[in-house]
């Protein structure tokens, strides 16, 4: 490296090094006003954290970085870089294009736009209208398309360049297949179901589970499993999420039911799941903007591969159900670990996507892809929404939701102008079982670990092919470098085929 | 106002608002640091913090903020702003002056040498060694004198230009003959409860409190004074302290100890002293330099008016002490009120500033005012520190520290480069025991109403009189609006003589 080269890199790494400052204070700022901050500041919090983040919006697109991203991208000098600094070079390059070409008071209309649309939103489901938020949709939709414009095309499928927001590479000529082969099994799979007579009881889910004994017990599971709560800390929210401020930082919460064991002690391994992959990042990665999940599809991975194939397994439960009945001794009194793994993997077609079973999960998925890849070619009008989703569910699921509260307005995503987000929750559960596949081949006697409780071999695969990278490595190069193939939803159908025709005796 | 002042009136305080943003967002970040955060994040958010101070620092400091200062700060100009703008634009540029005339290269400096004497001062705390300590010490006094010359000062004496830092106004003048009133009657009075036989029984107070119940019961207390929880939180951490983000939002911390009644109880409520000022500032003040305590004597003036004043008199556990009874039945059963009022009042000399009851108090500050004013006019060497302070400690508590460690080591503040802050803990005595003269007079059945537990009317006196100001009125300002005559500590002597005679039955 000329020396020339080296002072520029040195500043850059600085300059982002005070830009991911904010990030990280902008997260504290959001995870304090979700978890604990007083009703009477709220207002005040908004406007700093309106402040702060117009601050980082200056500093990544200002002169000074376009200046930086000018110099260190011509190709010889990149050639020259570390590895890092290189990555981030990219990185920031992407980025720094992206909000350039998006004239800025337009992106301004947009923001302003999809604050009040979430406010309508909010109100529409509420009262159960449509028509109250379908203006907002509609303009969201065109802001989509204008944007599309913008960002540029690969000319093939206009909803590409908004799948690559989320799932940098993913294509619809990927996704299309993976969703015919999901559609395709899971819709043969759950009539099966529907006919089993073999239905699992789940009436002891329901019993009184005092929350501070779901705390405790919680905390017992995370801490098995590896989520390091020297680096993280679990607290209340209205709704469950993970955080990042720093590898050694990483923070969750989760929402406690009384009368429903079945719902926090899964999410609480599935946000640890999403806190693991941060916590295990390269520490060298600190303070540049490769210091995250590669992608929402890969960090979705991590959480599901926690939550369902390890969390929802027979073995996992063999090894922790003693642990259980001494938490829940009243509870789970009578019921064995087999009663109990059925249980907690019923399968219900249901309306809301949140609740829904691991199955079925992936329908609800394919009804939002479907519809998005409609409004953004324009082969689906906003207005049709109601009855598109209607028609979708009775379907894919067999049921029809009774109101669009149930049905088309469950979701926040669309208001807040996320449109490409949703295929990343399928594509988490087809990574997971491909991955689950290859480390069943990989790892010694990978059975027998989750078996006996011991993930230290497993958390350190998931560091070595995973974690450590940050976004070191696109989604691509890590499935490609682990599996040796593309995105493939065979080994998700085989898992679940094997796994619920055990269940329910099919 | 003409429209040029209006513009330039605006994009001030659209600047100042920035400003104060950081403030708020770093108030955050340290706040989560000291009560909650996981111990591998901590090296990360030390990082975060220096660099959003930085930013703080470089808006307080810039040439833009200069050019509104020379535009704004013309007579003319001042004259015709509004109130809150024209006392904002003064705050900021005293402090603007100040940081501006000490060379940025000399400040770094100091800065780094108070991060590293932090550090040392620790070590030779815990080695009870001060010759470890005495060389950075001695190289932050001079410091101090470097300040003081650019600072510039009033002829008077040093010390004042340090003392106006905390206590704007605030003189040696002043102080001297408070402090000559302080150890005149309080050598006295401590001597002749020596010599009491009529000690208080305080074995109950040590009896087993478990924290859980504590915290209940300071929750109780604090709801009842009037700390407002939904502009506030309480969190437990290391040393108890109060902190803003915005009237809407003030946290306090506490410390329980389990075998210890008389600690926690009183330092919640002297936080919750502190918070209730911030509370009641007026909601215009947000987002300039004015919301805040107008200055640390004031601060500290209602601090100690609700621990010691209200917190430790006898009429407010006549109220309280049924459910302190309840709230812990064993621990004091057969307890009278007025046992254990005499109980939390005990006077003892010891070693330990913090520790140190209401009375002996103010002679462990004095004894630091009398070092700091001989440092600083170079009448006392910083070799000769541990001697001196041990003579001081003899002649005025009678007693001396067996080690330096419980010595001139104890507290934190001048590796700190904190001088002229000391004296203002005792200025909060003084105060507070003016304000309470005053309110003995202004509000009607004062005293029946701190009986009754009903602080509604003294809070709104105390919201009407100090808190809505913040910043906006000095603390001259206030003491002589309130009092009609200067700081006087007359008023303190009485009610400690009064109150003190009649627990030990001198
Ligand atoms: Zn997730
Ligand atoms: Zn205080």
């Amino acid at each position: 490296m000329t020396t020339s080269i080296e002072t520029s890199a040195t500043a850059f790494r600085s300059y982002v090094k005070k830009m991911t400052s904010y990030n990280q204070a902008l997260a504290v700022l959001h995870w304090d006003k979700a978890t604990q901050a007083p009703r009477k500041g709220m207002e005040a919090r908004s406007e700093i954290i309106g402040t702060l983040a117009g601050e980082q919006f200056k500093l990544a697109t200002s002169k000074e970085m376009e200046q930086f991203l000018v110099e260190l991208s011509e190709p010889a000098t990149l050639e020259a870089l570390d590895e890092i600094t290189r990555h981030t070079v990219l990185e920031c390059k992407k980025e720094f294009d992206r909000n350039k070409r998006i004239p800025a008071e337009r992106y301004q209309e947009f923001v302003v736009l999809t604050s009040n649309a979430e406010t309508v939103w909010e109100e529409a489901r509420e009262k159960n209208d449509f028509s109250l938020f379908q203006p907002y949709l509609q303009k969201i939709v065109n802001f989509q398309l204008e944007f599309i414009e913008y960002w540029g095309n690969d000319g093939k499928n206009k909803y590409n360049t908004l799948l690559d927001l989320y799932e940098p590479g993913m294509t619809v000529d990927q996704l299309d297949p993976i969703f015919a082969t999901l559609r395709e099994k899971t819709v043969k799979l759950v009539a099966a179901i529907a006919e089993s007579p073999n239905k699992p009881d789940t009436s002891f889910l329901t019993k009184n589970f005092p929350i501070s004994e779901q705390d405790a017990f919680s905390r017992f599971i995370l801490e098995r499993i590896g989520y390091d709560f020297n680096a993280g800390r679990m607290d209340r929210s209205v709704h469950p999420f993970c955080t990042t401020f720093n590898p050694g930082d990483v923070r969750i919460t989760t929402r406690f039911s009384e009368n429903d064991f079945n719902s926090a002690l899964f999410s609480c391994i599935h946000e640890a799941g999403h806190a693991m992959y941060e916590q295990n990042i390269n520490p060298e990665l600190l303070f540049t903007t490769l210091c995250d999940g590669t992608s929402m599809g890969i960090h979705e991975s991590q959480s599901r591969y926690w939550e369902n194939m390890v969390g929802r397994s027979l073995p996992f439960w063999k090894h922790f159900f003693a642990d259980l009945q001494k938490a829940f001794p009243a509870q789970f009194e009578g019921v064995s670990v087999e009663d109990f793994y059925r249980a907690i993997n019923e399968v219900t077609p249901s309306y809301i996507r949140t609740e829904a079973d691991e199955l079925t999960y992936n329908l609800h998925i394919m009804i939002r892809y479907e519809i998005e890849k409609g409004l953004i070619n324009q082969t689906i009008e906003v207005a049709d929404l109601p009855k598109i989703w209607n028609e979708k569910m009775k379907e894919y699921l067999g049921v029809v939701p009774p109101t669009d509260t149930l049905g088309v307005l469950q979701d926040v995503h669309w208001s807040g102008g996320s449109f490409g987000y949703f295929p990343t929750y399928s594509l988490g559960n087809v990574y997971a079982a491909q991955f689950t596949h290859v480390m069943e081949q990989e790892i010694n006697g990978y059975n027998e670990l989750v078996a006996n409780g011991d993930f230290a071999p497993i958390r350190a695969w998931l560091k070595d092919k995973i974690h450590q990278y940050g976004k070191m490595k696109s989604p691509r190069e890590l499935v490609s470098a682990i599996t040796g193939e593309g995105t493939n939803a065979t080994y998700l159908m085989n898992y679940l085929e094997k796994k619920y025709s055990e269940i329910y005796k099919l």
